[in-house]
């Protein structure tokens, strides 16, 4: 979807399972827009994500934890995101900001204050047009998980994952810029009805319009 | 070198071919305190020093670079340096913070306050007790490097070394924190006569008393 203009950025967000990956795609399909994620959208960022997530790999302590993450989203921008953006074309990216603010400071406990502004420093001030949550209870999205292949996260556990959303809640009514809190309970389609019709709602009649 | 007390951190600074690293071992040796690097010293940083430096990784944005270099250190804190200090033993460096702010401040051109602030947070306000610049002309350093083996930072040529080499000497002139500058022209023995009285000097008769 190219409009002329600079190009919006939606970011899905959520826990691990709770469905955002499948309605990412099913929003960028419909809105015709560029469809990404993080971490590991780009060459950088595939080594990025190994580092991150696999679990033989070293030994990560928590600050170097956020650095790589903001890290893969500087150059995910970089590469991918604001060439989108200024060449008119919309972005749904599968994760962003908020997963380094949920994760690493409600999950790990780093200091809200120094992450905000970390994050703010990585990206250069590009935040998303709207953020979307896709909210299920942790135990909905940790039965989704299949174990055999959790990655680190995954495999902090449930109690991991009740901080992580915690932390999403928090940054929901903390927020200065749109959220958008989407039941994830469900079939498939009828989440994806909901997150169609909370982001045309939010970015306005150019959404239905053009499609 | 243990005194019962929190050990000292050392640091020694300056632009690619300037002869830290040769003097940061006769540092430590002297010392004996813990010789160790940035970046690479950890699991994790052999990775990241490879995605950093190597000319066949893909590409890095500056954002990303200056923040893989902190992660780096906040990794090498996390695994090296701080149970060091904690337990007492001195640590020299070969690079710390001040790189960061030199390469990427003022090599790459990045905001400089951002890039304190980032600096800062990695290393949660673990600073050297005292930094020493090895200071030597660019054109000097040039000529001793291999250019046969130069890493990125190396291949960016004079001109980006030359940018580096002001931004040290800032870095002096702003700093709340003690810097030693000390002349790298002449012999490896001679230079480290200078560093090794230079650093007496600034951290006290402990030094001394202890050789």
């Amino acid at each position: 979807m190219t409009d002329g203009g600079r190009g919006r950025l939606i970011a899905l967000e959520g826990i691990d399972g709770c469905g955002k990956s499948t309605q990412a795609r099913l929003l960028a399909d419909r809105l015709g827009a560029l469809l990404t994620f993080e971490p590991g959208a780009t060459a950088l960022g595939r080594s990025l994500r190994s580092l991150l997530l696999d679990r033989d790999q070293p030994p990560v302590a928590e600050r170097a934890e956020a650095l790589l993450m903001v890290a893969d989203r500087a150059q995910h921008l970089a590469e991918v995101v604001t060439p989108a953006l200024e060449a008119g074309t919309w972005v749904v990216t599968d994760r962003y900001s908020a997963s380094t603010l949920a994760y690493q400071g409600y999950g790990r406990g780093l200091d809200a204050s120094g992450l905000h502004q970390l994050v703010a420093w990585a990206t250069g001030g590009t935040d998303p047009d709207v953020t979307v949550l896709i909210d299920v209870p942790v135990d909905v999205a940790a039965a989704r998980r299949r174990e055999s292949h959790e990655d680190r996260f995954e495999a902090q556990g449930v109690q991991f994952q009740r901080r992580v959303a915690e932390g999403y809640q928090r940054l929901v009514t903390e927020a200065t810029r749109p959220w958008l809190v989407v039941d994830g309970t469900g079939p498939v389609d009828e989440v994806a009805a909901r997150v169609w019709s909370g982001v045309e709602n939010c970015l306005g009649p150019e959404v239905g319009s053009e499609r």
